[in-house]
């Protein structure tokens, strides 16, 4: 029989296996909090994931003063190119240096603009791809934590099928559940009745399975963020001198450049100056 | 007998001269626009009237252009400041450097301010000088407007009243001023009857001496501005000669101090890279 297609590749029994995977682990979560069901913790993980946000709050505050720093070249490019023009337009075509004035003040144009390329094709676009690598390891420690939630409640109905077996053979709900039976909404609590079925009627070699494939997806996530992780916070290192260095090697070559032509611009005007005195 | 005081040191002895100079005035425009009377013109005066107000209108441009240059290096200082923070707070205080870094971000600091604060010590209070001429002589230029006018319509009441004296020996209206006398408001119709009876009424003797005297204030005040717009006209060169080459000469220091400094950030950072790496 086809089943029912709810759009974008959802089915029935996909949308009722992602409802029952979110309330077995809320269920989890209230556990943990109440302190009836350990939760697994690993401090040096944790510890990445602080450096982690650190770095990507650094990361996206630098993307964001980059872009204002670019803007305000923009704008003291266009009050430069401003100021110029007035002295071009002062500057009466029969006074000494005139070409020579004017051809200084298209070059300090082009240096402008040119600078301002520099820092858009090389640093902001460099910022842009190394910050394009956050959100997606955001989204994968995000899920680490959603399986690590998964496998901590596949660890504790084993321990229940187990002890249940041990004590008298019979089937039994060991989990104060009720907290969670009292939060869900009227429309899931059938979800949620026939989910605590399929909990208590799990058979011990079922819950060993869903451990073991609970602790393997758990597992390979986490394995590829440990390594991950520190290899991102190590690049940081890099990442910030490349991007430093090349702004500050652009603005040497920019201002050596604009202080030569400066240069010309004061010995045309004292020539100037002397031609009129004299 | 006191007069009576209308506030601001005017009587109503003046109030009533001031009208009647106005109405002189107003009176005599009239017949030189209607072709009833000659006016004197000053082909020369009016071509440095020209220069004048086009150097008024280019100084108030550049005054404009200037401050508008200063905000956006105030703003570009604040800018390049926020992003070489955040150079700073990354940099962390083990890594090779740490103290050269501070140094310098701290004295690019130091440079962006001294720059801004010469230009406005320098090129903007002696850009204020240069233009707090210009209200003054402006003030002049249509003070001489109006003692022209007041000559011209002296040396008509002198022609009329030696004219009239030739002819008949009496005392005759002989300007065309019914146009005027019906543009005037009901309000000053008293007055101008009264201006039109002292005008009619004036001896020969007695318009040959407002002549003198209108011709002296005339004289007076054309050949202080003649010797002043040409003087001011020519001023404009060493002005913006001394403008644009302080201008030049703070920028080409600031350029090259800064490009110094980012020369020094560029090589720390690169000992820091070769440190990191090794």
């Amino acid at each position: 029989m086809a089943e029912l297609n709810l759009g974008k590749g959802l089915t029935a029994g996909k949308v009722a296996s992602n409802v029952q995977k979110k309330l077995t682990r809320a269920q989890e979560k209230v556990l943990q909090k109440l302190g009836k069901a350990d939760e697994t913790k690993d401090a040096a993980f944790e510890e990445w994931v602080i450096n982690f946000n650190k770095q990507y709050a650094e990361g996206s505050k630098l993307q964001r003063d980059l872009r204002a720093y670019l803007e305000a070249v923009r704008a003291m490019h266009e009050s430069s190119k401003n100021l110029q023009a007035c002295l071009g337009d002062m500057y009466e075509a029969e006074w000494y240096g005139k070409n020579e004035v004017d051809s200084i003040l298209e070059d300090c144009d082009v240096l402008w603009t040119d600078y301002h390329q520099k820092l858009v094709d090389h640093a902001l676009i460099s910022m842009d791809t190394y910050l394009g690598q956050f959100p997606d390891i955001k989204a994968r420690i995000a899920k680490r934590d959603r399986k690590l939630v998964d496998y901590d409640s596949a660890r504790h109905s084993y321990a229940a099928t187990h002890k249940t077996k041990k004590k008298d053979g019979g089937i039994k709900i060991t989990k104060p559940s009720t907290l969670l039976e009292r939060a869900t909404p009227g429309w899931a609590q059938g979800i949620l009745s026939a989910h605590n079925l399929a909990q208590t009627s799990l058979s011990k070699s079922q819950a060993e399975e869903e451990l073991e494939r609970a602790q393997k997806v758990f597992e390979e996530i986490n394995l590829d963020l440990q390594e991950e992780l520190p290899s991102l916070w190590n690049s940081r290192v890099g990442f910030y001198v490349s991007t430093f260095q090349s702004l500050a090697g652009f603005e040497e070559k920019f201002h050596k450049e604009i202080s030569r032509l400066d240069q010309d611009l004061h010995d045309v005007l004292e020539t100037l100056e002397n031609t009129e005195t004299t």
